[in-house]
């Protein structure tokens, strides 16, 4: 089962939001109205072994994960991460002192990040599940949706992009870097790259109604990493945006901070007739694939 | 794994509630601070394969049983269940038109309840899981804790007590009786049974400070079903909650409504020194056993 297909299916069954909430699904995380000036958003990932992760991968670090890739989703929003509730499914025998190692994990992120444990759930399942529901804060003039990329705009990337093979469980989300393009940028459209350059790319163009055009020599990669896992593996969380070219200028232009990552113009947005391209370091254009990546070898759908 | 124990054990490593979050661990739902006059209630309630559902008892059932458990998390804090988040794990080789039957269960009681699908994720995992996340708003004045119990109050049940092993994936929410509830007559605490009466309203007991005397004549039973599994197997989703004595007799002796379930006294709250206690059919009066049965046989912690 194809997720884009799948989701679209689901979308197209679901009401159109209304009655306080302001976007479902669609983007990395729902949005809630809260008050005058500010929107909750909202989002839920799940973590399945196997999948995601190995519990030879260390149950503090996996408790890690499950709360860092939705801390990331909520810096695709533009928001600040508030509250978590944590559900997770553990398999029979399980000892408490592991149980106890991943809310470890949990709990060590959650408080680097100004992150509350709300609630959640334990059950027992036949393999360790982690389901982590978060809800953040947004100013509502600094909301970014995958949806507001325009033709035009440039398309960036936080990076180097990071390994995803290699760093999946102790990758930083990128709030920083969010907080501060929302604060002094201004991003179009953002999202998270989670499943690849090209499906993340692909559903801001689905989205917002564009094309896009990538150019590979100006994909940032980081040491080891290869131009293929960058563009399908994923796993990588950096943030994926599009910008005014003014804007963009000013950013790459920019006297750096410590503290941040870097930021990359690696494309740009174009007209929707044109289609998904890359242009490869050759020099020809080619569609991009939209194939996704298994991170373990088998079929994947989320 | 004990969890109330485990819970405890989090609960400590837990920061006290700050920031907008006014309740975390240890209620149906952590509360939140929305605006002047409301507060949004939030839970997490997961149901794996082999724990709480079975595949034969049908995809559109198990999608209806995972809203249907987390509005009745709301009722029992009084309130409204407004959005849910649906996060799936789908084992390898799932049809996708058995994934749909899923969100068709999903969609018809979330459609009965007025609640709309926000967001989630689809992930494979080796069995089938599914964690859903719900936000409902409450008025500030209307919110009912666990921990409102006071000793002299009166424990009362709806019912009769539904056959948690028969209704499990087919209960209704208590959502009619909650709004009812909540207007007329004010709760002091309020729980919905998912593990038993007998757990349940150790729970109570735990938040409030409080003891218990229950009245094994006096708890109504639907047919088929025992007092051992209406006090420990759970599933019943009956909403359990304390009343000052003079509002219960008002309750139980109004002119009767229809389409609400009855109320019904089944004991009474004592000082936290008075332990929980049960006075069996027979007069004699015992301590309240805190075991808790695995719905298909094998130990649970959920």
């Amino acid at each position: 089962m194809k997720e884009l297909e799948f989701i679209k299916n689901i979308r197209k069954k679901s009401a159109k939001p209304a009655d306080g909430l302001l976007m479902g699904i669609g983007d990395d995380c729902a949005v809630i109205e809260k008050d005058k000036k500010t929107f909750f958003v909202w989002g839920a990932d799940m973590i399945a072994e196997g999948t995601h992760f190995r519990i030879k991968d260390g149950y503090e670090r996996i408790g890690r994960k499950s709360v860092a890739v939705n801390i990331s989703d909520v810096a695709a929003m533009g928001g600040r991460p508030k509250y978590i509730t944590v559900s997770i499914g553990m398999p029979c025998g399980m000892k408490t002192a592991d149980a106890l190692k991943i809310y470890k994990g949990i709990s060590v992120i959650a408080g680097e990040y100004g992150v509350q444990l709300a609630g959640g759930d334990t059950v027992r399942s036949e393999k360790l599940v982690i389901d982590v529901s978060i809800i953040g804060t947004v100013l509502k003039k600094d909301l970014v949706k995958r949806s507001g990329a325009k033709e035009g705009d440039l398309i960036l990337i936080t990076g180097p992009v990071r390994n995803g093979r290699k760093e999946h469980l102790d990758f930083i989300p990128r709030i920083s870097e969010s907080g501060f393009l929302v604060k002094n940028y201004r991003p179009g459209a953002m999202i998270d790259v989670s499943d690849g350059i090209a499906a993340d790319m692909g559903r801001i163009c689905m989205e917002s109604g564009t094309g896009c055009i990538l150019f590979e020599k100006d994909i940032p990669l980081s040491p080891g990493l290869s131009m293929e896992d960058a563009m399908y593996y994923g796993e990588s969380f950096e943030l994926l945006f599009t910008m005014e070219k003014s804007k963009a200028d000013k950013l790459i232009s920019r006297k750096k901070r410590s503290g941040l990552a870097d930021f990359f113009v690696i494309g740009a947005v174009t007209r929707s007739s044109r289609g998904m391209k890359i242009m490869r370091s050759s020099g020809r254009t080619i569609d991009l694939k939209m194939r996704c990546y298994d991170h373990f070898g088998n079929n994947r759908s989320g």
